[in-house]
């Protein structure tokens, strides 16, 4: 600041210089590479901090599972803060690796880059004050809390907001919005992979001329090709100014907020005394990156050559019973219908997906049973949730409509928030062969089409990440996409992101777990396996 | 926030509720009464949390003052936090009561109730990255510093700024303010004892629509009656809206911002999780205080009785060596001039005032010596500083212009920073009289009148506060400000603020401490006594 001279000296050509922007809230793991790769993938876009939960890991890892992602994000010029994950497992039906109490937070939670607690998504147990999550809440009281409340409104807000959690990522809607920060929350504007209707709202927030000082930006979850395609926190900026936000606010929206409501001191600005990281952009309407300075030096595509272990805990974690082809039976008779021989139709709940989005439908259809076991057909496929952390030997079985996999299997490990392997197919030969081409790769995505592999990303780090190069990251998903077509998975939804979010019991309307059927309305089985 | 019923309704009648207002910056000790005393006085106003730096006991009690204030301020409904003394002493040059260094506040920094390291007067150590000064700041890195840089611009700003200190509350222009903010600092404007043009500077950013979000406000000293005739926090909130400031902003000043610089929890606003701490105002134009609720209680007169020990570390702090009427000799000798029997004139340097400032002039004036020895008259009187603390038998001795003392002396042992004990008068036994007249109560003010003692305001803590009740303090000021008249003190300043300023050598031109006579301008002794 001021007229200095020095040995390197850098003309910025009339170009925009601002604060590095930051990620207020990510789940780095949701990239499916290492916090080391994700940095290559965001620095480039002007992201130089990222507040991450580590939410994935700790529900295969535990505490470790932390640790790991802790020392694998140590000394990058990509700053990586973190939130100690609240909710593992995220709910008390979940069979995840790990179980994490307050009192396996402590030592973490004195770790300088450890900044508050993370997403506190379980607000039942929180407003009715349930005592191991009053022990968190009271672990890190004095801290950020960060909130996890869609749609959560009123007296339930407001004790929600008593029991500790100050920010919100989850607003949907303008009057959302308006309440939270009207209790005190600041909200967390998200763009990540999901379409969700941020335009609509920076819009109205802009219209309504809303202080933006309690606002800033996250991506929750982006995936790399996503991020390599629009942008990141740079493309949520653009958005904001697009709709109308005055660009001096989205910077500090980007940057400045985020920076303050986490308490990240000396960042968040370009004064004396703050880290000189700082961003080059060729305006404030598109937000494209000219260079980018890191701590004071010009970030390169070899500044995050630094060499990370890969700690041992989070190797090997893919730990199943072992498995036959008869424990894919699903009879009729787990819903109490009788056994018969032949062939003929049973009125059986069926997870029917709905097009474009995460949601489900519990759906009561006829479909094909010969001696009494279910005959996938082109309209009906197999589901299976195979428990892989402790060789319980559990494995739930449904049935799913809507996703149309013909003579194949398609296998994921990455499946929230237990992370449990979870296999869609149309046989259980197939099935079978994806569930071994996973558990030999550690954990990742399979698609089997009639005996054969034809595309697998090994994710070995906690059968959630990889450190493989980028490029060869990219490849494997786009191969993985097209051989998920090719077994008949339809256009329009993104079939390994509906895999993965199968298994998650608190998505309506209808899941499966490592132990049956779950109904997400009212929060018990429809069956067991 | 929502409908509710419990047992205690009040019905607020339209009134504007409020957080409770914050003075980000306050050295109690100046109002001369006890934290106690002092939250009696304030809390009225709306002021419901104060941060306060022990500066002034410090430099008396060293940190055992500062516990005191600590357990002093424990348990009422007025929060006194703490911002760790930087600078005691004040200068090299000052002898006080002793010196703090980084190894000493070690203990005192990890209290819940102290933020961060108190103004950074030293701003010279500081640029110049001196040793015992770096680590005071290295010790409160990462944690709230707060600068006092009056005029302080460009690169030593700069330099200032990467050392530590994030706050100023000493501008007194619009583009000290606009370079500041520009630095990265928070903004504290003050409105205390002084007049300093607050008006003026506060119409400037309204017109220039400054963003406030980093301003807030502070009184650093204003004394009980001001505050009981004009307000306090609410006083500069009302000045701020007359000036042009939106009343939301400068309600935001006068409490939100000021919490989220100090890193208050759960303070600063009205919303679920928050503290109860809420003060009722009839509008936000007059800042009018109709009810003051803390934690949720009503404030009453009696919500302050809390029985506050006075901890015997700052009771009986006056440790002079003996004193005996010829030490008040002021010799022609200590400028080199050469003794002479009988009346006649010394070129003598002299310390002279300036109406209705603090600020003196160094002037040499021709003055009536007889046997080698100054004799005031009614145009110079003689100032005297005794060191106080450790016993040194340290007396400095000068001359006075502008202040006009006639058979008579005043006296005082709140005295920056050092606090020894300042005496000006017109002859000897009157200044003596005074000096005992204080030593006999612990310090404080005394007047005397031709061998009569006419008023007294005894501050036996410290020397610098008295827990007698408000109402005592207030009736003996007043007749402290008589009897200062009556011995011949001009209107137009107040005689005992003058006096307690007149030995602090930094601010220009000239100061007498218990050496002698101090250039401040140079840095250096006129003459030592």
């Amino acid at each position: 600041m001021g007229e200095y001279s020095c040995e390197n000296e850098y003309d910025a050509k009339g170009a925009y210089l601002c604060p590095g922007f930051i990620d207020a809230h990510v789940h780095i793991e949701s990239s499916m590479v290492t916090p080391n790769s994700y940095a290559r993938v965001v620095l480039p876009q002007g992201t130089t901090a990222v507040i991450a939960d580590p939410h994935e890991i700790a529900n295969v890892c535990g505490t470790e599972g932390i640790w790991a992602m802790y020392k694998m994000s140590n000394m990058m010029p990509l700053w990586v803060y973190f939130m100690m994950p609240s909710c593992v497992p995220a709910t008390p039906f979940d069979h995840a690796g790990a179980s994490i109490y307050a009192d396996d937070m402590k030592q973490l939670a004195q770790k300088s880059r450890m900044l508050g607690l993370g997403e506190v998504m379980d607000y039942v147990s929180t407003t009715n004050g349930e005592e191991t999550m009053l022990d968190k809440l009271t672990l890190f009281d004095g801290r950020v809390i960060d909130g996890h409340a869609p749609l959560v409104s009123g007296k339930e807000l407001n004790a929600y907001c008593v029991a500790g959690p100050g920010t919100d990522h989850e607003c949907s809607c303008f009057d959302e919005v308006l309440e939270k920060l009207r209790a005190g929350m600041s909200i967390l504007l998200r763009v990540g992979s999901a379409a969700n209707g941020m335009e609509e709202l920076l819009c109205a927030i802009a219209d309504a001329k809303l202080p933006t000082k309690n606002m800033m930006f996250c991506t929750d979850d982006k995936h790399i090709e996503n991020i390599l395609r629009e942008g990141h926190i740079n493309y949520i900026a653009k958005l904001a100014v697009k709709c109308g936000i005055d660009p001096i606010d989205a910077v500090c929206m980007a940057s400045y907020n985020a920076a303050r409501t986490y308490g990240l001191k000396r960042q968040g600005a370009i004064a004396p005394g703050y880290r000189a990281t700082m961003v080059l952009f060729d305006n404030l309407r598109d937000f494209n990156v000219i260079d980018v300075f890191a701590m004071g030096k010009r970030y390169t595509d070899r500044s995050c050559d630094i060499g990370h272990i890969l700690p041992a805990d989070v190797l090997n974690t893919v730990n199943m019973a072992p498995l036959t082809k008869e424990r894919f039976s699903l009879k009729a008779s787990v819903i109490g219908a009788s056994e018969n021989n032949g062939d003929y139709t049973v009125k059986f709940p069926v997870i029917k997906t709905v097009p474009g989005q995460l949601v489900t439908k519990l759906v009561y259809e006829d479909v094909h049973f010969r001696d009494s076991e279910f005959v996938p057909d082109r309209r009906f496929d197999k589901l299976a949730v195979i428990e892989r952390h402790h060789a319980t030997g559990n494995i739930g079985l449904g049935i799913v409509e809507g996703l149309c996999i013909e003579r194949g299997a398609i296998a994921a490990s990455v499946t929230h928030d237990a992370h449990n392997i979870v296999v869609l197919g149309e046989n259980n030969d197939d099935m079978m062969l994806a569930v071994e081409a996973l558990k030999e790769c550690g954990g990742g995505f399979a698609v089997v089409h009639q005996s054969i592999v034809l595309a697998r990303l090994p994710l070995p780090i906690a059968g959630l990440m990889t450190d493989a190069p980028i490029e060869e990251v990219l490849r494997k998903q786009r191969a993985l996409i097209d051989a998920a077509r090719l077994v008949g998975a339809p256009e329009g939804s993104d079939p390994l992101i509906l895999l993965s979010f199968l298994a998650l019991p608190v998505i309506p309307e209808v899941r499966l777990t490592d132990e049956g059927l779950f109904n997400v309305t009212n929060m018990s089985y429809i069956y067991k396996n």
